[in-house]
């Protein structure tokens, strides 16, 4: 049944849809709340990035400490190295700025930040709503600096490259939003489902949790457990569906229901529809994945079930999809790692477009395995 | 918005449905197929229950083996008992038999076996399903003694503890059939959903996948990862649209999405329908639910999102219920430990029923945790 | 090389050391500290223990919040009690009363409770060193009723059971000095091991460190790492060795180092020595242990080496021992379940010698598995 | 009482020991023994390495089968690639060869292939121990090729470094092996412990036993669980001494114990030994490892406590120690990732070496973390 043809991507590293070149001499970078977990992985994937070199890493609850010492991973490329306090003259003139700030933070930081350096890579959701008035009802408090959601790209390259290219704000997508549009739209494309009642039953590892300790994210509560959170109300809800009719034209509606399982990282995509016409088969729904990502470097589909260890570590996004002959849903299914490709290395990945340089640089389309 | 009251189930482990009364001698017991994971839970359960004793367990694969050397975890209750190999003869008079077989094997020794012992209760999937024309369908072989399918009582106590009471032949239900019958049988019973494309979108623990290693059930293999498995066509399908059928008179059509999840025992269950009428509530979803299991010593109905590992070791069930105002669809969750409720533990409560002892004798309702 | 008659302890569950039956009406049972993890666990094995009737559970923390909100482990034993806030007058006249209190705090609440009530079970460290000036140097502080050490029993019944028969204040081992005594102190009472420079290394799940959330407890933090901690520091150091004094009389002097793995349960200790006399075995070490525990009912010993998951959830320790013919040193190693034999099911267990009860009631020596 | 001068190892990346430059032509590598997970890892780091280039991947039992359906992780860097079947005409004339072959079988391959390709590096365990003689007493066969022995150089680049650069066979040592020398090597050379009586207790994760399922490797097996194997017999023991004895000129005898733990990755070893002379102090023992490896790119030394999870997926390994003031005993921790420092990773650092590129060329310093 599995037709290797209709396997898609890149075979080698090398072939990078968007032309660019190391720059002569690295970019300086800041990243701005970097003692969190996607801050870590910034950090670990600026260490490797020939295009990029770290000037400033703010964090300030840690401000003064050893990145060693909160991160011992990073121990031997950052040395005696310490988190600094965020200022915003220590941060002016960096040619990128990631923000890996908690949601809320980062509409007060970009402000004073957007005019004075080159491009930022917002990993929070506060640029990511394009319509202010759903901060009130998803995320409980009024926008602050609704301007500036105009000159915002959202951070999903492979459905919105165009618009990232020439960003100065790029609001990097959040994790289980990426998952979810990147596995409905292809379908929603080809007109192969119904835009309303899509149901969004996506399985997650802790990390996305954040580092803080928390009491649903201790060991003890989460190891050999499974549950289901944010019934009906998840954040990432308005954001698939703005990210579906923006790339697709078609107004989805969406039921999100994220469950917890213990794992450190990925997550694992479900996603049901009903049939736009009768009579389509799982090939059908696998074309059409495979066609709308033919020339993605970062993303494989294919008709295996994907797994999420294949992709840890990477910038990798794997798909499937299937129709069920019996009650004729339709059925995708996307994996990928919540700190890369949804987080950090989208966040890279988006800067690189930005900053003209090999989309690719710096990012492992290969997996951590075991 | 939780409500106490709606809490159902009895607070104290002494109020059982079922009346009976341990027999004065205990009824002997054999188990055929105890060296695998749904035997070896037997045996534990069998070491603690006052009116069942073991008088022949089999185990071709090990017999002559101590029990305690293949699960040390049973050694201080068996010292140096070996597992049987099977005979007939030497289980025919027990007054009790439980079936721990691989599929297609049970239905080559419950007919050699019915007439000769009391009660037999099966765990296996060979007398579930009670159309022989689905097992070439499903398990892709005849069905062997299609005259017997009608003597056997589907093991589910909360659906069809009528039938248990006087049956000969029981067919304890498939974990993953159990957990998502008992979660939509309310809402179809009240008429709350449509009946027709119901997702079932499971996660599951490793140990159903028994005790013989596979590729796909190593440690690294499933550690650190989440992949769905038997897209479209696991065997589970049939059996949830019978017991559906037959606990509420409605023909469901199902597509059953069953995850692997690295837990070792646990079942979670989201189930999804089209509402069967505007303007229902999650009030009035949570509320079928627990008038349905009013009076069940093991279900537990509140507003809180379940979690696997609250009824780990034990034989409880937890459901919840939400409907989405956005979208309008029902989601309906339940979770259960796979090897008690799911397999065991809900084959010992059949079988107190068949005796006629306490239906919750021998049996846990509150999980080991953490 | 495995000897099935070297294997100790009884194979039925009902031969108990202890006499003893269970009261005719239960004894009255106060939880002071119910509220973490080793007040949940009594929690859970008083919902089966015929001889113990909770009357009181206080959790100041928790207060009135439902036990089966913080646990929905138990709420179908537990239903819609509450936590209760701690007063002396509210304990005062139980029967029974266990302490799940932090460091410190007992010995706070056990001199205005101890001529009130009938038997002081307490699981912290207040009252386990008899000597009160060790306690400055491992505790840090001062112990603030000195007085009481001498009325405290230490509460390992396999080397202690004549002192907790008697006692009114019995304080029950720290689990991993419970785990490394039970295995050591079989070899030192046999003159086989040196007494000095022991090496104990010990491997523990992370529910030894309770359930307040802190960062190095988390899931991220924990999960797919192994780490020592509380080098050369660890305050069960001296309860290991007044243990081994106290129960062989040797003066024994030990290096404890443990480390945390990704389990939920157990503990595993490997306890290096130095031969005593030349030319000892194997057969020599295991002997000597399955001799010094031949009626024990919670102890194994055989030639096997121990796993944690054997023994989760039960009250029972499994040990082995070895002679490495080329450097000559002694190895043994033991196994329990820390929230168990290791603190929740030991103190049932002195409990029930203490109200003269069989000594296993309500503890299970059958192990979780898988 | 953390030093951080006394950190060791190499701030940046670029600073490499051994100088060398990429190759203009990148040059051919075959792994024979492609499809275990030492040359999964094998394939993943050649997939970001510039100066090699897969020409052949044998892996036999998989032949015909696409790389990318065994390791979905390397599907995009590999798309339709095969395992190839193992012919020695194909490997003929490869500049560069890693085996990657079960105990027993690579010294049937090494010879046929010595005298026809650049240079071998074998990650099995048939060309470490240098006396023939110990191959029937820790192997239970004898060498078939003992004159090979003597043309291998023991592949642990800190410890044998020049003898590395000029051979034509190298091999690559254990996991354990490696773990356990770099911790104590430094001890021994600086005379701070005595060598005989070494107490080598070690932590490893499931990955180092391999691909292919077993019973005591799934996933119900290890998860939940700590036991102890190999129990005097390990065949890392003698390795050890070996390394020990060659490296510090010290004949050390070990007792080590291996436990496993539910990880993928990580080995922790914790060693123990008596001390050399009176007096001796933490700050001695880890000045010494610092001091040891103070040029060294992949090695940390400081006085906290290691932890598997900070060198997951790289190169690097971690080093503290300790003096007991009580006991006297000195205590050397290390920890590596198996699969990286403990074989592939250590291996492609022999052939950077031997084959004049940058030591450090394709191997990360940082792990991936959570």
């Amino acid at each position: 049944m599995y037709d290797s043809a209709m396997v898609t991507a890149a075979t080698e590293q090398s072939t990078t849809p968007a032309p660019g070149s190391p720059p002569a001499t690295p970019l300086s970078v800041a990243i701005v709340g970097a003692s969190g977990y996607t801050g870590a992985e910034l950090l670990r994937l600026l260490a490797g990035h020939p295009g990029f070199e770290l000037t400033v890493a703010t964090g300030d609850s840690m401000a003064g400490t050893r990145i060693a010492d909160l991160y011992p991973s990073l121990a031997l490329a950052y040395g005696d190295r310490v988190f600094d306090a965020y200022a915003p003259d220590a941060v002016a003139g960096a040619d990128l700025v990631f923000c890996g700030l908690p949601h809320g933070v980062s509409m007060g930081v970009v402000p004073e930040l957007i005019d004075r350096v080159g491009t930022i890579v917002d990993l929070g959701s506060d640029f990511r709503l394009l319509d202010p008035g759903l901060y009130p009802t998803w995320y409980g408090a009024e926008h602050t600096c609704p301007e500036l959601l105009e000159r915002s790209a959202y951070g999903l390259p492979e459905l919105f490259r165009d618009d990232i290219a020439g960003a100065d704000l790029i609001a990097a997508t959040g994790c289980n939003a990426a998952t979810a549009t990147l596995t409905l739209a292809p379908l929603l494309a080809a007109g192969l489902i119904e835009p309303d009642g899509l149901v969004v039953n996506l399985i997650t590892g802790v990390s996305g949790a954040g580092r803080p300790p928390k009491p649903n994210t201790t060991f003890c509560t989460v190891d050999e457990n499974v549950t289901a959170y944010g019934l009906l109300t998840h954040r990432h809800t308005p954001e698939i569906e703005q990210a579906l009719l923006q790339s697709t034209g078609r107004a989805a509606s969406v039921l999100f229901t994220p469950h917890l399982v213990p794992t450190n990282r990925g997550i694992l995509a479900s996603c049901y529809g009903r049939p736009a016409e009768p009579g389509i088969t799982t090939d059908d729904v696998v074309k059409a994945m495979a066609d709308f990502y033919a020339d993605e470097p970062f993303v494989l589909v294919d008709e295996r079930s994907p797994e999420t260890k294949a992709v840890t570590g990477s910038n990798a996004v794997h798909l499937t999809g299937r129709v069920d002959p019996r009650t004729g849903l339709v059925l995708g299914i996307g994996v990928l790692d919540n700190l890369m490709k949804g987080a950090s290395g989208m966040a890279v990945q988006c800067a690189n477009i930005a900053t003209g340089q090999p989309e690719t640089t710096g990012l492992a389309t290969v997996g951590l395995y075991p």
